[in-house]
């Protein structure tokens, strides 16, 4: 939520150009995005957003991210294009970081979202998983069960720090979820981090889905999931029961899911609970307190695991 | 540089509409400003920036700031006209803290000024220093002479930290601007902080003058003093004289100088120096290195100071 590389405004005038972007008009580094530095920018040609990837982003896994955005921008996907050089390519290199330019979309990230914008939302997410049927590419998912079982031993006795009794609990879920998770549902590529701040709206209508950087081969249920447990609560972690109805009947209308896959969903929430619990919880044990990056609270996501552990 | 308070869209929606302007569209929080949270807004009646006001900013002063702007719109200067609310007033409060909403100025902000774009932002100043000449409030300069006295005394000790030898230096400039500090100049409003990036610019046209949050009631050649030490160096430090000439003669052709301006011009630049050199000291003694907030070198500014003094 800051920008790490400075760039220049004479420095990002040429950098634009290597994208065929027009003549540069204004630049502002903006405070979004997964641990990369944003600009909004606009040029002769219109309005985007240009990325610096920081560490965070594997560079090595850059092909496989813009050539899903390609895939689901031509597919007709609400999902901003990419531009690419006159040598065709998706990011540039620039002082040992790569570096990519998208279109800018408008639209507003919701904190509190509604039945209607929820339903757009759940008719999204299917419209990505059916233009994704035929996408070739592949990335695993590291944090995927293997990956919380590894963060959760690497967080040790510290979970105990965040809540006495949390290392417990996650060891039982854990097992729990090892022993239950769904063997032989569909799996695909996901987006696996649609949080509510990575949809831009106009009203009720969905203009964007934006953040790809986390996107795997996963179950592919998993992903309406992570979709639930992150838009279906409200700030006290209560449950909005028609947020969340309305999220799963609109991807059951435009992408639908199987009996196995129904019948897997308190299961599959549980895992995405699980997930956000702990990759949180390791960010706040190596976050300092006093740092200026928001730390967020990983027992938000132990509550709504309760939620669905309880159905 | 950061986003330090964070606004959800449906709330940013409401405020907006107390400056009545239109249905929001997109925010963006961006990372600029002297320590103030700026969101980079679209509406349906145009793009704004929308500021809140944070600790470094003394509310009681804003209603000075916001006329400064109102009346220098209405002369014609390039600056970004603040909107009102139905009751006509330029800032809101909302949560405790204040608020505005300006017109959103295209432009880049200059890392390496050209001469051209030195002559140019020359001539707005001068642009801005007559159009001042019949404003009538007054803020005083805190970060004036006196100031400069009082923060180096609350550096104290510490100054050799940075540099040893540098807490002596200080003393002796202290001491030597105190003797000589012109004290017939004429006052005025001015801007007081005009670097580089408080300049938009398109090629080598001036777009707009922004962020006048340090401006106050000072000898007003000391305006184009904080300009010249800010524009007319390299990132060694070293003059660039046609950069500064190019400056200077905007300003002389634009507004224009007395003999006693002139000859006092040197001395106001080794104050501009010393300024930016104590503000910088302080807050580089005061953050810790490892914060996310970019330390500005101090040291800069003494090897700048001592271009003025060799003159």
């Amino acid at each position: 939520m800051a920008v790490y590389t400075q760039i220049p405004a004479e420095e990002m005038a040429e950098l634009v150009l290597q994208f065929d972007a027009g003549k540069l008009i204004s630049a502002k580094g903006i405070a979004e995005g997964v641990e990369n530095s944003n600009y909004l920018v606009e040029t002769t040609k219109g309005r985007f957003i240009f990325t610096v990837y920081e560490k965070r982003v594997d560079t090595a896994d850059l092909p496989f991210f813009m050539a899903m955005i390609d895939h689901l921008v031509a597919k007709g996907c609400p999902v901003p294009a990419s531009l690419k050089t006159a040598g065709g390519a998706a990011t540039i290199s620039h002082k040992g970081k790569s570096m990519a330019m998208m279109e800018f979309m408008p639209g507003l990230s919701v904190t509190h979202p509604t039945q209607a914008q929820a339903l757009s939302t759940g008719r999204a997410l299917g419209q990505l998983h059916g233009a994704l049927k035929d996408f070739t590419l592949n990335r695993p998912n590291t944090l995927g069960l293997d990956g919380w079982l590894e963060l959760a031993a690497r967080c040790g006795d510290d979970l105990d720090k965040i809540q006495p009794g949390l290392k417990q609990r996650v060891a039982e879920e854990c097992a729990f979820l090892r022993a239950n998770w769904p063997a032989d549902l569909d799996k695909s590529v996901i987006h696996a981090d649609l949080f509510p701040d990575n949809v831009l709206m106009a009203g009720d209508t969905v203009c964007a889905v934006i953040d790809f950087y986390f996107a795997c081969t996963e179950i592919r249920a998993w992903d309406l999931a992570v979709t639930h447990v992150s838009w279906s609560f409200d700030a006290e972690n209560a449950y909005l029961a028609d947020v969340g109805a309305a999220l799963v009947s609109g991807y059951d209308e435009s992408f639908g899911r199987t009996g196995a896959e129904r019948a897997a969903f308190s299961i599959l929430a549980r895992g995405a609970c699980l997930r956000f619990l702990l990759t949180r919880a390791w960010d706040w044990l190596n976050t300092p307190a006093d740092a200026l990056v928001t730390r967020k609270d990983p027992m938000a996501f132990l509550s709504r695991l309760e939620h669905y552990a309880a159905l």
